[in-house]
């Protein structure tokens, strides 16, 4: 039974002939759009798990072909299971010559986010038939490093490399960027960086790829449209902001004076803030870890701004208590290891297409088409007048 | 306050620290997700507006380009008015070398759904910076026809072909596609189609369009996606299937005998009922009789069908009560107008893109990132186990 006061975050739309909710703070704030067994986010505890794995755990431990296989496969893989994962890996790494084709056509000023939405949508186009299988989603997620790299190749001048089948996912990546085999430090910044983005619950993305499988349409479409969507601002688009603020304030020593004119101008503060967690992003505490790894002397820099960040920012709005979120550190691993900083929200998505495909594959598990309602505000009875009238 | 009993259509998630609501339906069927000025879908009184415009005055007496005017600036066009409108539509009918290029990569046999999400994808590569504007609606609307014509022509062996200014967009679709100038009476049903399906509420591929928009992502990366989800076979991939099938039956002799064989079969007989219409889709009821104009003779197998389908389908089932949907009649006239059946789907497209780039403004133009939550169903607490221990 439909009552006229729901109470809580829904009120019901009395204009509507059916049972119609309006969730009260717009944007499916609070609003369950799917189950998933997938990953939690406790926003107040600051906990972030996989299947009921703490991100901590995987994040010091597992490799991201690890993460990957515990998203679309469910458990943990044992040995001879991962060694099985990584020859899949591996026997995907590979690009049509048609697909490369597409890469070299489009302007080396193409942004690397419409570069890879371009090309894997021209790779699903050539590749990709029926409904998604992991077998798919495998082959997409190996693609992601080398689409990337390839295309970074390119718009330099310089030809793709071929994969080296012995390194790692994230390794290869980093090889294939720049033709020289990565430093340690590097390789384990960079995959725990993979495992630590891999997935996050409900997100904008996740849900964009939900939402086009739930049409049952095919594992590309559902991941371009995630791209899409990552490719946002306000969404996954804006972690480079953060390294243009370090590049900006240069020296420690400007650090304060830097924040305090910024602040003084109403500028947002990069990297600082998040909708769900009101607590420190526990992924943050791992990629400052990563990130004093990766690039000592550049953490000190990012160390430092960070802590007068939050101290100005408690200053500023004293109990509103914002803490540093994923993009902050993101930033400044990425930027450790090597990566130019228009490259690092497709580095997300390198990551990200994991958790995509997984929930892909979940959605169509059990699917119901995701189809909500509109609150109409326009006009209910427009006189129509014919052109020659008007 | 939130109460442990929402009602409705609705429930508490007891186990979020959050207000978390969960619709009891699944899909958010019944959520409200946005408002929308641009199109009110009543399913139970059968009415669909524009803007508060009836379907049926919009479909009789308007031409696409006058209501891509009305859901872009948000009132029907004066003469002036519409004739600039054409002029600048008229201006974008241009494929850039490169994009052109990117469709020659494709092999004849891609699915022509995706090598539009590709070539669409790869235009905005090469062009679109910044917010969406309405500059850039009219530039991503106009060239839907000649992506789709060019992709035919190219996989038929042919080369595309230009323009002719002189040609409203549904008659220079046509002619793009075959070379000849289309008689009147397909213009006229090809309009009126576009007319038709140019817009329908929250439907999934304009929801999801809106949630990338919802991003601050670009507008190429909002209708990429939304076209990705149109593909899917429950939103709108399947209208071919009614072409197959009556091309199965063949002749009205054979209709009764076809379909109670397939009914028996336990087969879904295509083009009848809809989620949301519980009573004729008032675009169905235009579509039959612009099917009528456009095609009188294969407008007979089609009626008898249909109407012999409505009978057994109410015999098979009394009381439920199925309605013709706008795919059945769709797929008449578009064959009708000499598509072939690969370019329905795609068809539906160069219509509803009117319809998302208008939400995708919409939705910035107030915009608050849509962001729904998850029901976690996964272990909460699982022991990991580091890989040499597994």
């Amino acid at each position: 039974m439909m009552t006229p006061e729901t109470g809580g975050n829904l009120q019901r739309d009395e204009g509507s002939s059916a049972a119609t909710v309006k969730p009260k703070r717009g944007g499916l704030e609070g609003v369950v759009a799917a189950t998933t067994a997938l990953s939690k986010v406790e926003g107040t505890a600051g906990r972030l798990i996989y299947r009921g794995y703490n991100i901590h755990d995987l994040a010091r431990t597992t490799s991201f072909e690890e993460v990957a296989y515990l998203l679309w496969f469910g458990h943990l893989p044992d040995r001879a299971e991962l060694v099985d994962l990584k020859v899949r890996l591996v026997a995907e790494r590979n690009i049509p010559r048609a697909v490369l084709q597409v890469l070299r056509e489009l302007p080396p000023t193409t942004e690397p986010m419409d570069a890879l939405r371009t090309v894997v949508s021209a790779w699903g186009a050539t590749t990709i038939k029926g409904k998604p299988t992991v077998d798919q989603a495998i082959a997409v997620t190996a693609r992601f490093p080398l689409f990337l790299a390839a295309f970074h190749r390119i718009r330099n001048g310089s030809e793709p490399l071929g994969s080296e089948p012995e390194l790692g996912h994230a390794a290869n990546y980093l090889y294939l960027l720049s033709g020289q085999v990565p430093k340690e430090e590097h390789v384990k910044a960079l995959d725990a960086y993979l495992v630590l983005l891999a997935d996050h619950g409900m997100n904008a993305s996740t849900f964009t790829g939900r939402v086009v499988a739930s049409t049952e349409s095919d594992i590309v479409s559902a991941v371009v449209a995630a791209l899409g969507a990552l490719k946002g601002p306000l969404h996954g688009g804006a972690p480079s902001k953060v390294l243009d603020m370090l590049q900006a304030i240069g020296t420690t020593e400007r650090a304060e004076g830097w924040l305090r004119d910024a602040m003084a101008r109403g500028e947002r503060i990069m990297g600082f803030g998040h909708r769900v967690y009101k607590t420190e992003d526990p992924r943050a505490e791992e990629l400052r870890e990563l990130s004093r790894l990766a690039d000592p002397q550049e953490f000190v820099l990012a160390r430092r701004v960070e802590e007068l960040a939050l101290a100005l920012l408690e200053e500023q709005k004293p109990g509103r208590r914002l803490y540093t979120n994923v993009e902050f550190y993101s930033a400044v691993l990425l930027a450790s290891v090597g990566l130019p900083g228009d490259l690092f929200t497709p580095t997300f998505a390198v990551s990200r297409v994991a958790g995509w495909t997984a929930h892909i594959l979940e959605q169509i598990g059990n699917n119901r088409l995701i189809r909500p309602e509109a609150e109409y505000t326009g006009p209910n009875e427009a006189q129509f007048v014919p052109l020659d009238e008007r």
